[in-house]
Formats: structure tokens, C-alpha cells, sequence
């Protein structure tokens, strides 16, 4: 049975769609490329990492009702690169027949953070402790609750719409909107773990990743792969992971953030039901990566093998502080003079101060000199402006 | 010094054209997008690998004077992916200043197999001793040289225009056109070696690979790195790749075909200044890829690490005989649910029995469980019409 339905879509090209057209879009149409797959790109603007990649580029904006249902209307699938899409033109599309990825369902319990994390609530899935706050007046309402992170519950990415709020001195700072109120875990290490599920329901789960964050940003600093941390607590991570991603009952790739605290418990952080900057690596580091894993399920196709070929760290490439304009890179020719690194630029013509412009992964068959060797090199590549 | 240099060249992107829309550029495009580098291809037909992936696809024929030169004229640097384009064209360019790759005077070489093996004999390159011919007529009077392969000078690509002259009785059978008469070597194995070679002169040698024909198309059936030969055949195979690439004395990539006899004497067949069928596993299977390694060079970064990750094995997905049209991939699903299993599909919308359509790499840390993985996997996926 699975056989014949497995021919039948593979018999034809099918027509896939992106919405978005940023760097993770752009890593998928690479590993797009070696499969029976036609791909759309939807953005707003040709000067985007998408563009000079895809022949059916279509402006537009993932956030207007119209544009989001006539792009996708003559396509077989239609995914996401970004979540702040409309996720009403996605239910429309799935209403007539098209398979959406993640489900328009799923994404809208992810778009909002306060969903989000009454989800997890609800699913007996541990995360931190919350409450939702509507505005400034009401947060301050909440003195006893600190030290907390507010977050607006939309439209965050990136570190942005998150404000560390650690007393009551600090309340006029709250956000003045719809946020949630989270208390602070004792945070030792933040981790991450991808997980696919196929529409049968079997998953495929990547190595948990650890992220080292700048404070200075609030960007991942690097990320590296496997995590080294306690065995219990490693299996305790991939089983949250599992557990979240089962509770979304949903196929699609799913990033799930964590927190290990001082006790070595883990907690959810949030879930990004796409593919995410934590697994940038597994272009090289694993034997089938998270946008070669997209296209799988896109296709209906067996699930890749998460297991790592050797350890890799990853570290972004951020617009340089100061610089804002035409983009220029330093330093690529030094840093890829070692061995096991891999530059990915994204094809943005402009940088600005922290703006992720690229990523390099080094690959290292021991795990301890890879940090060794992201010392060495981190500071190499600039990214700045004429 | 180079540090100035490098410096002055990635401060600004590259443009960088392929003469040329087949798979070769197709993979081109995808490592590309890892780089400073704005991508042009030229091709006569958006039905071919390249269009899909590159917004600056140009219409055009690779042999025509004029379309090469319009093509280049703009760019910084020119490449092909296809040995038939017009060389009068990019000695223009070249004399414009642009950066061609491979250059036009090696290009004329190896256009014309008369003249490669010429270059051979006059650069003390072991290759199987030949005669040139003009015509039938002539052809007939080299009876004493039989058995031996009978070879246009020009326009032969994969295994068209090679025929076997093994007796007297075969000779009208001979090529009516200038052709070379190439004694039989008594082949034990058939290798390749791609070598990069840097505008500095520096060398990057890829592991030796060995090619298995399949007889009835005379095309690769798989292709194995490393090869498993003797570790004496193995540094000549090397050494003999080397001098080759040498003696060219141009930076590019080769590939660098050889025969090795039973004797364990190793032979030049013949090169390939561009990326290559045996080096398609290189993706996954080497560091730094045959194209990643092009884009080194393009861009003037330092030659790539051509180490091998782990062995590695890749076969053509080929037309199947009777078929041709609209193509339809069957069995994908079944391949794709072994471990180490990668499939390129080259977006061919046409298939004809014997196209090369796509590649499958096999890797696997040892070497003979490639074999068995093999013979489990080959005849899974087929390639038909509908």
C-alpha cells in the first residue's frame, strides 16, 4: 500500500512552495534541488537569499490573506521559512487539499506565546512556570512573580520582543501588550533538539545541540554538536523533545529549545515548527540534514538519518557593530585555510549591527578541538560595510 | 601580500558565469550559494538543470562567437561545464581580462583529442601510443595497428564517438572523419583522479577513484573512492595525475582518467578541465566537493581539504532502455530507506534511454559494505517515461 501511494507522488514533479524568502529558505532550495521537486518562493522583495535561486520567485507578503492563498493555490505543498505568515490563507489552502507544513493548527499555538506555552500546560509537557500578562499596568500586578522574562506573546524572533525583567524596579519596563510573564529557570546549559515526524507518525531525532549564547545580542554564540553534558540528562532532553513534538500530532520538523538547569532537569523552552538555526550543522555534520529531512516529508519519502558523520559546532556570521550598508566579508580566505570548515553566506546585499549575514560549520572528528579550533577562527571572518 | 589580494577580491561580490545549463553547473549553483558570488548561466533551452536555480539565466548558444562574448563581457570570471563552447570567444574574454577557467589554450587542447594526445607525448605523459587519421581511407591503412580504439578528434562525449577496431574485418566501420587510432591498453582497472590546481600553483589532489563501465552503454556503472589497488598503482595513479595537471600549467580543476594495465602500469587516458562524473560523490563523501573546490578557485580562497570523510560509492541514474519522455523516478522511496543513501536528481524534464538523470552517492565507513549496498540498491530506482 505504501508502495503505491509512494509511486503515484512520485510519478510527477511535485510543485512546492516557500513562504519566506530568507536564509533558511535558501538551504532548503539547495537540498531542494536533488529531488523530483518544482519550488516557489513567496517574499516581498527580489533582495532577499531566496531570489537568485528560484526561477518561480513571486513577490508578495506572507502576511496578506490574498497574496499567501494565490500563491499557493496552484501548488501541491506549502511550507514556511519564517512563522509570521497568515495562517488563515494556510487554512484555506488546506482546506482545499493542499498539504501544509507545519499545519496551519500547530502554528498558530506557535505564533502565540501565550498558546504556546498553555500547550504545553496542558500536555503535561514541563516547561517554566508563566502567566499571561495583557498589559504594563497588569504585569505590575505580578511583583511577586519576579525575577521573570516577559515576552511579547507575538512577533518575536531573534531575541527580540524578550525583556529580562529581575525586580519590581524594572516593571515600568514591561512590554504595554498582550505578553506572558515566565519565571526564570536556573539556567546551566540551553539546548536543542530536532525532531521530525512523518504523516505515518514515526520520527527522526537529531543529536541534542548545545547553544552558547552572546549576552550582548541575545544570539546563539555557537552551537555544537553532540551536547556534552550528563548521559540523564541527554535522554531526558531527546524524550522532551519526542513528547513535545507527539503532542502537536502533526508531521513536520519541529525545533524544540531547552533549558537544562542546575539540577540537570530539562524544560521546554519553545518550538520552532520549521527548520532553525540549531541545525544549521546538520548540512555537514549529519548524514541527512534538516532541509534534505524537509524534503522527505515534503515528498512523502522515507525519513533521513539523523545520525552525526562527526561532531560540528557552528557559529553565525553577524553584521559587524557600526556597520550598516553594502555588505562586505573579511577574512573568509584565513579562516578557510583550515581544514573541516564550511562558510554559508546568504546572498544579503546589506548588513547592520547583528544582523545574521551567513554561518560557518567546522566538522572535527574529536568534539574538544572544535572549540578549540571556533577560538581560533571566530573572530577571523567580520562581516561589515564599505 | 595575498592577504591584500584576497582582501580587495571579497570585498565586493563576484560574478561568475557557466557556459553551460547541465547538471554539472546545476551542482555548480548549489555550492555556490555558499559564497560572495552572483551566479550566470548561458543555455539555449530553460528546459535544462540549470534554469530552475540561477536568476541570471541567460538564453544562448555556448558555441556561437557572439552569444559567448555577450554573455561575458560583464563578468568577472567564465567557466564551463561543457567542453563544446566557442574557445575563439573566451580567448576574447580573456583578453579582455576576465578570468576564464579552465583557460581557453588548455580548452583548445583538450577539445581536440589529436592535440591532448599530442600534449601527452610531447610532455613525456604516459599514454597509450595512437596514430591520427583523417579519414576512412586512411584509417584502413594502419591495419598493423589493431586492435584499437578508434576516437573522433572532436565533439565525443560520453562514450559517442568511440568506436572498437579489434580486426581488419571492423575497418570500414572506422570514423569517416579526423580521428585518432589508439592502441588497446589491456586494462585491469579504470581510475580518475581530480586535481585542483590554484592560480599560486598549488595542488589539491583528490583520493584515487576507480570507475566500473557497464559495457552496454559504455557509461560508468559505479564509481568507487578509494580505489582498492595495489598501494604502488595507487602513488603512480597520483604522481601520473599530477604531472598531467602540471604540464597544463593553467589553475583549475581536472579529472585526470587513467587506465591501469595488468602490469600495474597506470596510463593517461584522457582530461576533463571541469568538474566530473567521478567526482559527484565528493558532496558528501570529501571535504571539500568537486564544486566547492571550483568555487575556491573561482573566488581565489585557498584550495579545500579533499580528504574523504568515508568511502564512498556513486552510480548514474540512467534513462531506462525503450523509455523516453516525460520522465517518471520509480523507487526512490525504497532507496531512500537504507542509511547513507544520497540521490541527486538533475530536473530533467525528458528522459531517452541512456540520459544521464540523476546520481545516487553511497557512503558508508567501510568500504566493502558499499558493494553490497550496491548490488541491494541499483536496480530499486528507475528512471522511465510515462
Amino acid at each position: 500500500m505504501p508502495y503505491i501511494h509512494y509511486f503515484y507522488r512520485m510519478s510527477k514533479v511535485v510543485n512546492i512552495g516557500i513562504l519566506g524568502g530568507g536564509q533558511l529558505g535558501r538551504m532548503l532550495l539547495q537540498a531542494a534541488a536533488n529531488y523530483p521537486a518544482e519550488m516557489y518562493v513567496l517574499e516581498k522583495t527580489t533582495d532577499c537569499p531566496c531570489a537568485p535561486l528560484c526561477k518561480n520567485f513571486r513577490l508578495g507578503d506572507i502576511r496578506n490573506y490574498d497574496d499567501v492563498v494565490a500563491f499557493g493555490q496552484s501548488l501541491d505543498v506549502i511550507t514556511i521559512e519564517i512563522e509570521h505568515v497568515n495562517t488563515a490563507a494556510l487554512q484555506t489552502l488546506k482546506a482545499m487539499g493542499k498539504k501544509v507544513f507545519p499545519d496551519p493548527d500547530v502554528l498558530q499555538i506557535i505564533q502565540d506565546k501565550g498558546l504556546q506555552k498553555q500547550f504545553y500546560a496542558r500536555n503535561d509537557i514541563q516547561s517554566p512556570p508563566f502567566v499571561l500578562t495583557e498589559n504594563r499596568a497588569d504585569t505590575a500586578s505580578y511583583a511577586a512573580f519576579l525575577p521573570a522574562a516577559h515576552k511579547l506573546r507575538k512577533d518575536g524572533y531573534d531575541g527580540k520582543g524578550v525583556k529580562l525583567l529581575r525586580d519590581t524596579q524594572q516593571l515600568p519596563e514591561a512590554f504595554d501588550a498582550p505578553s506572558l510573564l515566565e519565571k526564570l529557570v536556573d539556567i546551566n546549559r540551553e539546548l536543542a533538539v530536532i525532531v521530525a515526524r512523518s504523516a505515518a507518525g514515526e520520527m527522526a531525532i537529531y543529536p541534542v545541540c548545545e547553544m552558547v549564547f552572546n549576552p550582548e545580542y541575545n544570539l546563539v554564540d555557537y552551537l555544537i554538536s553532540p551536547a556534552d553534558i550528563p548521559a540523564e540528562a541527554y535522554e531526558k532532553a531527546t524524550q522532551l523533545a519526542v513528547k513535545t513534538v507527539e503532542a502537536f500530532q502533526s508531521p513536520g520538523i519541529y525545533a524544540v529549545e531547552l533549558f537544562m538547569d542546575k539540577q540537570g532537569e530539562i524544560w521546554v523552552n519553545e518550538v520552532a515548527p520549521r527548520a532553525h538555526n540549531s541545525g544549521h550543522a546538520s548540512i555537514e555534520g549529519n548524514f541527512s540534514s534538516q532541509y534534505d529531512m524537509q524534503m522527505r516529508l515534503f515528498l512523502g519519502l522515507p525519513l533521513g538519518d539523523t545520525a552525526a558523520i562527526m561532531p560540528s559546532l557552528m557559529f553565525n556570521l553577524i553584521g559587524a557593530p557600526g556597520h550598516s550598508g553594502s555588505v562586505h566579508y573579511i577574512g573568509l580566505e584565513k579562516a578557510l585555510q583550515e581544514k573541516g570548515v564550511y562558510v554559508h553566506l546568504y546572498g544579503k546585499s546589506q548588513t547592520a549591527a547583528g544582523r545574521k549575514m551567513g554561518h560557518v560549520t567546522l566538522l572535527h572528528p574529536h568534539r574538544e578541538q572544535l572549540i578549540t579550533a571556533y577560538q581560533r577562527i571566530k573572530d577571523t571572518i567580520q562581516v561589515i560595510s564599505s
